[in-house]
């Protein structure tokens, strides 16, 4: 059967093929969070001509059954169809943002003063041809010339998969060969390719997120971002939390299993970039990655039993060098990965790596760092010291949990403000379009408005203030866009969001009472995690997230895990930054904390218990 | 059906299963050159009892066809039978000889002064467990605790196989471990052990010769040798010397075939040893080995084309570290394995392992070394100069080509003196029964001693002074013993050895010529090679193959390819001191020398054509 695709592009359907694989084949991406087993309803499709057997309706609502929408990985032609795809169901990949981002790469890159310097260098050698008088081996002749070009050729290793191939390659070259050499611990010859012109030569930085999956494709030879791409990390289907995770890896025995879905994602998202510009997976021979722990060690595979459990220990902290092809990552196989160094089992690689992008590890001055995603992280210190923990904030700000949560993509609501009167809210729509949900930095600028406009109180209830706060399926909940698609926040998402501001609000004050400090003598606070530019500060001050001082101290970093593992990357001198900022953070267990569990209970008020912090509040509030 | 051995134990046979692959099965081994495929006639044995179907008579003569004789490995019981196993049938194995050579061993490491140092270390670590305030990683903690064991920790690099094990293992074994560590250039962790007790660790050294595979099974703990094993390389199916080998590499496309072969000697011949000392095959962590340029090359399945092409480069001289599971050798998978440096194209590995077990290279006087085994090699030189060169002898003095040739085991004549009057030889045997057949020192002494009372002319020619020289299928030949088995010499086998001891004479002839040298300048001649201790001086002097020197200076060491790789297996300074002497050794290619051609032609005669050279066999003659 043909799919014709909104652009009149045809694929050809294989029998008893899905649509998803059918696109996928063709390389049209749709998201597909739960891997093709139809349960997060994230690849809807409608079918516009033709019909097709949809063999789950779940995900759908009845105006969506009713309109012939379909989920692809569930949806199997029974004639040749024509579809639609939906924003929201397109995978998020594009050059666009690749060109944003490329810039802050670059700027950022120049001001941490990171020279070029990847994890493998590549050295073009042309060989004399042996005679009979110098009649030196292979291996001899090879090194004899590298050292000529200035490498440590004495300590070489040369991995035994190239040992085999290496008399046949020389030859078959005429003595013209480019080396690939890792810049580690140890000099190790890692591929030989034909020819002495500069080859394709890339290297991928990798953010493994809880929730979701980023990638950063970077040409080595000019240390330019070309491209990237992102993605719902797959193992979602086993939870949305890191315990979930835990869980289901060691009391479900399904470790393989999330570290296949997480390479999978990986892969998923390389082959759409290599093809866009033309490169094989061999191009690509450096890898850096960064996650929390437990992503990190569900990447490699290793047990993440012992992070669960008192006292807390993750496997490893600063990683060995270890291969792409060890773990069928699909670029070359003897690509090392460096591994953002992670402090504890609940401050991760994303943390070391989001601290080294902010620089505040090389400034006299004390700065905070809070990286709010699937957890909350914070940090604090300057050049001398640095102390971190985990506060356990939840996914919330990543739209899970919540009835109408989203990721800050096209269709969520970023920004909100309700007429003061009428309490008609005005919305701000990632893309400009219909709302299709609302993300992190869209509840937080409704509820801090809310509390403003007296719509909740300071304990989040929703007041009746307008019809538009109703009784809803899940008790109260307030309409916020009543499209083609109800966009609604309810008390108990209204309650979620408390609690993780309220973690957060903690977790801060603590590390602040540990070293002795109040939040003025900060000089800097920034801010890491999903939401990144778009967060309101006001409004989040008026939640009691962040704390009320002189506005122009708070700096958005945006997702700082891939900006670290970039930078990572590019330079050898930051990766041993990245090193020595993991070995000297010292970790603060807040679970086992009496004064946080004060903080936090004092917390779950809007913006605080104590007003006296919040003095900008209070005179907004008119008290 | 059941077969009954000759110590009276019974072994099953399965359905369709040989008599040889029955035996092995039961740990009973013959020799079998060929592997099984009915070629070498090696696995003979006598049916006793019952009837068996021989599905080949090949490789038996009519005697033996009408006693019940078959190929083990081409025979299927057809009924309960009882065999006997022919003394030459069994594969040579045994602890007689590896007490005799354990004492030479250990003398020899005294004597270089190599102190115990392995390519691995086991380090024995009794570890705090984590605490709530003690929380590093658990890689972290075994870094810490080997730190205080003095390893250089911060360095160490980790496998990726003992990462994804470790949390599990340390907690097993209640943090009770012993690490196996490589002491190569980049520490690794190659093994983690339950517990503390020093645990069996033991290496094995192997000498890969192109006739013959020998490992030493040595302990670890006491440095001591505790068995030997020695079977045919069974690559002797793809040809007898190395020019055939490389053929059937390369042309036939048998690289892999070739390198399963020697590995699979390997494993056959650790197989026994293993169970004798009932140890697990992870029981061995480290291996040496040392063979010929195109041997080593064979077992790591590097193309040999280009050793035989001109100018004749060797993939390799120096070899990185391999692991043993990446050649399928059943010992520890993470074994490191050294490898005895090569020096060119046909001077390899067992030559350098021979000059550094000969002490040549330490001393100040100059000695000559002759490695005499399927090839024939030479090394010249002392402490501060080594020339080597290699003169294509040929397999002959191993048996191969020899009408009765055999190696010096059992049956085979080793020594042989001639009556002057009657021509009818008394000979010497190794174990003292019937003659099978005549090895290198037995056709030594023969044409030596047959020279010295006219049996043969100066050109090797048989004269007919005996009714023991008579026509035979293949020309003139002389009877040497009568029994259940003739063995001969034909005029052929004659000509052969000739042809080989003048190739040895014209070699270092020719390098001595190099250096300057005179033979009277030489402080010690080295021999070294099968017959090792059989070779009679004397005889060897009267057939012109070593020089008329003062006897004194003649020293016999035997396999020193296995001994070299044996010290190497011991010491770290015996593995540097053979990588020096590899490098330091100039390499004089024969085959492009004039002079060589001309040393060739005049060494032709018995013993020379120049008898100057010779003057005690000039008395002894007479003349």
């Amino acid at each position: 059967m043909k799919i014709t695709l909104p652009t009149g592009k045809t694929v050809e359907s294989r029998s008893g093929e899905s649509i998803l694989s059918a696109l996928r084949r063709e390389k049209v991406y749709l998201v597909s969070s739960c891997g093709g087993r139809g349960t997060c309803g994230k690849c809807k499709i409608q079918i516009t001509e033709g019909t097709a057997s949809r063999q789950s309706l779940m995900k759908l609502d009845a105006n969506e059954i009713a309109n012939n929408f379909a989920l692809a990985c569930k949806a199997f032609p029974d004639t040749d169809i024509a579809i639609e795809i939906p924003k929201e169901s397109r995978l998020l990949i594009g050059d666009k943002i690749a060109v944003g981002r490329a810039d802050d790469l670059a700027r950022l890159a120049e001001q941490l003063g990171c020279a070029l310097s990847p994890l493998v260098r590549r050295v073009p050698l042309v060989i004399a041809p042996p005679t009979i008088d110098d009649n030196i081996s292979d291996l001899e002749r090879i090194k004899r010339e590298l050292g000529r070009a200035g490498v440590d050729a004495e300590r070489l290793h040369v991995r035994y998969d190239l040992l085999r191939e290496m008399s046949d390659v020389l030859r078959d070259n005429d003595w013209q060969v480019t080396l690939t050499i890792s810049t580690g611990e140890l000099p190790e010859l890692l591929a030989i390719h034909s020819g002495t012109e500069a080859a394709a030569h890339y290297g991928v930085a990798v953010d493994i997120g809880t929730t979701t999956v980023v990638v950063y494709l970077i040409d080595m030879l000019s240390g330019k971002l070309v491209d990237v791409g992102s993605t719902y990390n797959s193992q979602m289907r086993y939870g949305d939390d890191v315990i979930n995770r835990i869980v289901h890896a060691t009391e479900h025995g399904m470790i393989e299993q999330l570290q296949q879905a997480v390479v999978g994602d990986i892969n998923n998202l390389l082959d759409p970039v290599l093809e866009r510009h033309n490169l094989k997976s061999d191009d690509i021979d450096s890898m850096v990655i960064a996650g929390n722990t437990t992503m990190t060690q569900l990447f490699y595979c290793l047990n993440p039993e012992y992070i669960r459990e008192e006292p807390y220990i993750p496997a490893a902290n600063a990683y060995p060098e270890i291969h792409a092809g060890q773990l069928g990552i699909d670029i070359h196989p003897n690509a090392p990965i460096f591994t953002a160094p992670c402090v504890a089992s609940y401050v991760g690689g994303d943390i070391s790596a989001g601290v080294l992008a902010s620089g505040m590890a090389r400034r006299e001055g004390f700065s905070l760092f809070m990286d709010i995603g699937t957890n909350g992280e914070i940090a604090l210190g300057n050049r001398e010291m640095l102390v971190t923990a985990a506060c356990s904030a939840g996914p919330c700000f990543e739209g899970s949990g919540m009835k109408c949560g989203m990721r800050a993509t096209e269709g969520a609501i970023e920004g909100i403000e309700f007429d003061p009167r009428s309490f008609n809210p005005t919305l701000k729509v990632v893309g400009g379009g219909e709302p299709l949900g609302i993300c992190g930095s869209g509840m937080i600028d409704a509820i801090g408005d809310m509390y403003l406009k007296g719509i909740i109180d300071q304990k989040g209830k929703l007041q009746p203030v307008s019809r538009r706060v109703r009784e809803g399926d899940d008790g109260m909940e307030i309409l916020l866009s009543g499209g083609r698609r109800e966009v609604v926040l309810t008390e108990s998402d209204i309650e979620n969001i408390i609690r993780a501001k309220a973690a957060i609000h903690a977790g801060y004050s603590v590390l602040l009472n540990e070293i002795g400090f109040t939040i003025d003598m900060l000089d800097n606070i920034y801010i890491a995690g999903g939401f990144g530019n778009y967060l309101n500060i006001e409004k989040a001050i008026l939640l009691g997230m962040l704390p009320d001082v002189d506005r122009s101290k708070f700096v958005f970093l945006g997702n700082t895990s891939i900006t670290g593992a970039a930078i990572c990357l590019l330079s050898g001198a930051m990766r041993a930054e990245v090193k020595e900022i993991a070995a000297k953070m010292t970790y603060v267990e807040l679970s086992v904390s009496a004064s946080f569990m004060d903080e936090y209970m004092s917390a779950m008020f809007l913006p605080h218990t104590d007003m006296n912090r919040y003095p900008t509040v209070l005179a907004k509030m008119g008290v």
